[in-house]
């Protein structure tokens, strides 16, 4: 984000609910983040009220060393959620968050207006004004991490389809009749290239006696960070289930330039994090399934705001509450 | 379309340009066709500018009858075209069409504003404004015919993409490593759902043994008409290769509806006049495809407009055309 936040009448504040931390900023009425934290969640040891309070009294105090009015706040939140009536809807990763009014409950505490929007919906938000998407009006993002998610942006807004059912990136099927997806679908992207499924494929490979330096860490403790790094070191097993990933990957990221053509596909998460490992292999085989775009258009970027993508994106969202738009939306 | 055409002052016309056929209507300014007619393309024996000429002269001819004056032209092709400068930039299925100008040629000869797009892109529009689409904002046309072509809506308009690459949904990958495409790549949904590839997919099973009541016709005469007729009268070959088709655009459909949540998927070209033979299994898998969205959201329609889809469509580039808008455009 270009320039110093200016100190400002207004701010609004962004939340970004995660499954361990939730983080906060707040920023100036143009979005430059003045302050922000992160506390863990224990959502093991307490409700959505108590941990939401803590969120809002944290913003309060991160307020109070600005000394500017809050004008309105954004929330970020794993789905399935009901964005129209700011509900959480129990999320895999928050058990006891069923139907969590998230929006009436911020609202109501602070007197602002509140929007809620999945996270990766708001990770898109703010690679896209903020990060590797920054100038691009035409552009979907991927997260790879425990799951795989996505948000797309056309004309410079998000798409939410019906349902706000948009921007399910990880439930493209890259290979019929391939392994189960948690959806209960077969073959999806996110069964395949989530870091949990890449440390499955890999686990599986050793379980049927293939030999691999990842083995002396024991089966269990197998990441996708340790399948990239021991493929970086030359294991043969760890070579081709990285491989395989990024084949299964180019099938999704490849639909994607097929079917919208965006200015660029722009990817985050953690498995994002294995850089040109990841990011150049890819590029090739994408061009390889998106023969009608000449091999120069296919733009895939590395998200470039690292865990802040959604927080950033959370911001974006208390700016449009703020200007009571129903904005970001389609 | 709703109402009877106005007598109007001024008229829009439309060309859609077929490698077999050219298609013209002229309509009043809100797009209502008053009269419509087709011609033999005959492009082995003439040239483009022979036949844009036929065409021309066609359009003044039914113009005198209205008495209006035209005010702007609509052109839809077959792609690779140039879009923004004009062009139509040798299609397959026109042979000596190469970086032909189109919209100056017609702006020239009629002394109005003329705009082209792919006759898939046309498509879509006439069926969004006036057939099966109409009433939504967000949806996806696929056509199904020789080749598989689409175009996406997004908010009311045209997604074009980069390289006007959007749309292009016959090339998602739908069986990674399946049959070669014509595009270079393999396991394209083109390449396996296309009348053509149906076609080719029965008579493969039929060299290699498989006894069908398709054989009586002579395998080169197999097409994926016969082969929808055969599978409905109980043919074990033809319900194999029914089947697969609808499985495999499934994956292509289920697909669509991760990413962009339509409202409807309109599907349109000689495949889909197979009816509910399609519609029906259809829904069924790409409901098993799409598992985030709830099962009665997954809306696929078919196209209503017959073989005149894109002809309706080209009258919608005309009265952009008059409007002097970049519009139908991101």
């Amino acid at each position: 984000l270009k320039g110093k936040p200016t100190l400002p009448d207004q701010c609004v504040a962004g939340i970004d609910i995660g499954g361990t931390k939730i983080a906060l900023a707040v920023a100036d009425h143009e979005g430059r983040i003045i302050e922000k934290t992160r506390f863990p969640a224990r959502t093991g040891e307490r409700g959505p009220h108590a941990i939401i309070e803590e969120a809002l009294t944290e913003i309060e105090r991160m307020l109070g060393q600005t000394g500017a009015r809050l004008a309105a706040v954004g929330v970020g939140c794993g789905g399935p959620l009901d964005r129209k009536r700011g509900l959480i809807l129990s999320p895999p990763n928050l058990p006891g968050w069923d139907e969590f009014p998230v929006v009436r409950l911020v609202e109501e505490r602070l007197g602002v207006p509140a929007l809620l929007d999945n996270d990766a919906n708001a990770a898109a938000l703010g690679e896209h004004r903020h990060g590797a998407g920054a100038g691009y009006r035409h552009l979907v993002y991927i997260t790879i991490s425990t799951g795989i998610g996505g948000g797309v942006i056309v004309r410079g807004k998000l798409v939410h389809g019906v349902y706000d059912g948009a921007g399910e990136v990880g439930h493209m099927t890259v290979l019929p009749g391939g392994p189960a997806c948690g959806c209960g679908g077969r073959g999806c992207l996110e069964a395949l290239c989530s870091g949990t499924s890449i440390a499955r494929r890999a686990r599986a490979k050793m379980a049927a006696g293939e030999t691999s330096s990842l083995s002396s860490q024991g089966a269990d403790n197998v990441t996708a960070q340790a399948v990239a790094e021991a493929a970086r070191a030359g294991d043969a097993v760890a070579t081709e289930v990285w491989d395989e990933t990024i084949e299964y990957l180019a099938v999704g990221v490849g639909n994607l330039f097929n079917i919208l053509a965006p200015e660029a596909v722009v990817i985050g998460g953690g498995v994002s994090t294995a850089g040109e490992q990841l990011f150049g292999p890819l590029r090739e085989r994408v061009r390889a399934r998106a023969r009608m775009l000449p091999p120069e258009m296919i733009n895939i970027l590395q998200a470039s705001l690292g865990g802040d993508s959604a927080l950033h994106g959370a911001v974006i969202l208390g700016q449009a509450a703020r200007e009571r738009r129903p904005a970001q939306s389609s």
